[in-house]
């Protein structure tokens, strides 16, 4: 039997999909001829205008639908502090803790050799332009590097704080996000790298 | 922040399909965020045809672009077996076999009361139909329950088989898929049921 042309090229654009195997975008599929042709229609729009109506803002490289984003033009925030993440989403996950106030840069990825990802792939010489600028606006005083921890996290984070000893002004102190436990875990079943981080991170209460 | 309209559109489009969760439906738009806007635009084109280029079979409804279906339509195929599917996903799994040269029937569900599904609510009573009419075609001689063993199948084929029973003509058997250990499991770790299913399913070797 052979498979329709509709279904089989729609389980095909599931399949490309991250994380998605080819049974899950059969599944998906079939689920989806079971729902309103609105539904359908308004999810392949969706679709198509996600690229036409958003761009990546020309300071932080956040994705927004104007540039300089919301973040970047918003005059309350502190305009010293820049937090370096590897993605939009880590942007989302940080503003939800309502604990920051500062800019972000949001490089795209992550150093990975491997993959053939060097600095040059990613947005990491434009923060340097930002640290290195100053023409008006005030001088950068802190970078948070938040990349993530793992070991391409890592090689991104040790790549920008070695550039930017060389070049950095007595004023600018680099930081990274504390490590330790997190909420709820079991200390019983956490690695020795964390538990290793989170005796040297130990704070008085 | 707020998020831009264009990505949280795709994030709920994506949230309404199943096991997808509202991180995952993150994750997923963030993904499509890098890929070529063509690709993006042939996945909604795929969204859009689904439905318009597929049709339900009207003897077996199994989904197909033309009605009758091609296997409905295949004159190679043995016209006195129907097996009984509770979706069209079990048509292919069953085609990939090779095993079976008989005609399918898709329920589209499986009785289920808690989900206020009931025989009227997927396409059961056309079964019966087929089962009944005689008009110039080859009587049905068999009927091969295969819906799933979970409850809400094992319901469907109680309800198929008694209703069967109850109009069924001296030539027509019932039958379901065997069931016991499936290839490559572990026999520590299958359930009782199934173990006792594969002891009265044994078979001469």
């Amino acid at each position: 039997m052979r498979i329709p042309k509709a279904i089989s090229d729609l389980v095909e654009s599931f399949e490309k999909l991250p994380g998605i195997g080819p049974k899950s975008a059969q599944r998906l599929t079939f689920y989806l001829l079971h729902v309103p042709q609105s539904q359908l229609e308004e999810f392949g729009d969706s679709l198509a205008n996600l690229k036409k109506n958003t761009v990546i803002c020309e300071i932080c490289k956040n994705i927004d639908t104007i540039s300089p984003c919301q973040i970047c033009l918003d005059s309350a925030r502190d305009k010293t502090t820049i937090m370096v993440v590897e993605a939009p989403l880590d942007v989302l996950a940080i503003e939800k803790t309502s604990r920051y106030q500062g800019l972000y840069h949001v490089l795209h990825g992550a150093i990975n050799p491997l993959e053939n990802i060097g600095p040059d792939e990613i947005f990491i010489e434009a923060l340097f332009q930002r640290v290195g600028k100053i023409n008006g606006e005030p001088e950068i005083q802190e970078i948070i590097i938040a990349t993530n921890p793992t070991m391409e996290g890592e090689a991104t984070s040790m790549y920008i704080n070695k550039k930017l000893q060389n070049s950095k002004t007595p004023k600018l102190k680099v930081t990274r996000l504390g490590r330790g436990i997190p909420t709820g875990a079991d200390l019983e079943y956490a690695d020795e790298t964390t538990l290793r981080e989170a005796i040297e991170g130990r704070r008085e209460i």
